[in-house]
């Protein structure tokens, strides 16, 4: 990374390096609680991202209580139990497939959007796609809010899904660890891949 | 919003504006290049983003030459068809469904991490959920050089990918307008759903 890179941005560098190049996926995390308040700060900034006809699939289940979170921890991958047993807050991300239900009211100058969603593997396909673009934005977020985020992918999300979401119309996507990171957060670095190798032109 | 929420923040109101709140999907665009060295400043920064095993399986095909762009057009919904003539840059944004083959240099202390994913229909699904969390960061990338992006599912997405990656193993996801708004780019803030009805507690 040179300095003249970062320089072609307009967000600065001390935003560039909270967003992304310090920010870190950890491990372990502090005692210190993460607040209705501060998800609420997160969730006002993220939710301005775009999704496609507005749609907004994705919802968050806060595990706050250690009732939930041992509800949890049995569908969660040994590697990943300790650290999402110990983190002040964890959340379970999942997208909803009847989302468009609610095109009425959030894509209101195409009324009969909704109506282009019938087929349900149609619609769950774009459910989780559009969730997915919305978790990007809010591990941004949650790194907005000087805290740090654990994706975790390690867990049995259809049992997940049984145990959180029984109505069966929500898909488990990932579990999301939040709180400040303890000691040893993380290892080092893991290789990015070079712009040239992923980024092309015709 | 109120001023408290925003307040809660790590992030600037600047940064927040610049990202989230000011931030518009453009549906025009000025003529004013984006350059290469754009493209690989916003790559650079938003690399850093995570993804299951440092998967990195986004891949971005940038269509710059009047006869590439040609290709694409036909397979593009009429109503997304003049703005995508008109921006300077369009990207198409795919997932490479053999991302595992890099694995071992992407997660080198977990060298078995490849044969992980040696059912292709498991990994086409991780594939294009962790592409999706790219797409979700480079969009915010997009923003951070201070450029509109013009997200577009409205395409035909099989008949892209024959066209573009007829190696078969990436599958198109996405296609990605890229400028400076032009005039009349945007219309009215589409609604968003509060934090109470898609963030809840347990």
């Amino acid at each position: 990374m040179s300095v003249v890179a970062a320089d072609l941005l307009a967000l600065d560098r001390a935003a560039q390096d909270l967003l992304f190049r310090a920010a870190r996926t950890a491990n372990t995390f502090t005692n210190e609680p993460v607040t209705d308040a501060q998800v609420a700060a997160i969730h006002d900034l993220v939710r301005y991202g775009p999704t496609a006809l507005n749609g907004q699939p994705l919802r968050v289940l806060l595990l706050r209580s250690a009732q939930a979170r041992a509800r949890l921890l049995p569908h969660v991958a040994g590697g990943n139990r300790a650290k999402t047993q110990s983190a002040p807050l964890t959340a379970v991300l999942a997208a909803d497939i009847d989302f468009h239900e609610r095109l009425p009211e959030l894509f209101p100058h195409r009324p009969q959007a909704k109506d282009w969603l019938t087929d349900r593997n149609q619609r769950a396909a774009q459910a989780r796609f559009n969730a997915a673009l919305q978790i990007g934005y809010l591990i941004v977020g949650v790194r907005a809010a000087g805290l740090a985020a654990g994706p975790m992918a390690g867990f049995d999300a259809a049992a997940v899904g049984q145990e959180f979401f029984p109505d069966g119309r929500h898909e488990v996507l990932l579990l999301l660890n939040i709180g400040r990171p303890g000691p040893d957060a993380w290892r080092d670095r893991l290789p990015r891949l070079p712009t040239d190798q992923v980024v092309w032109a015709l």
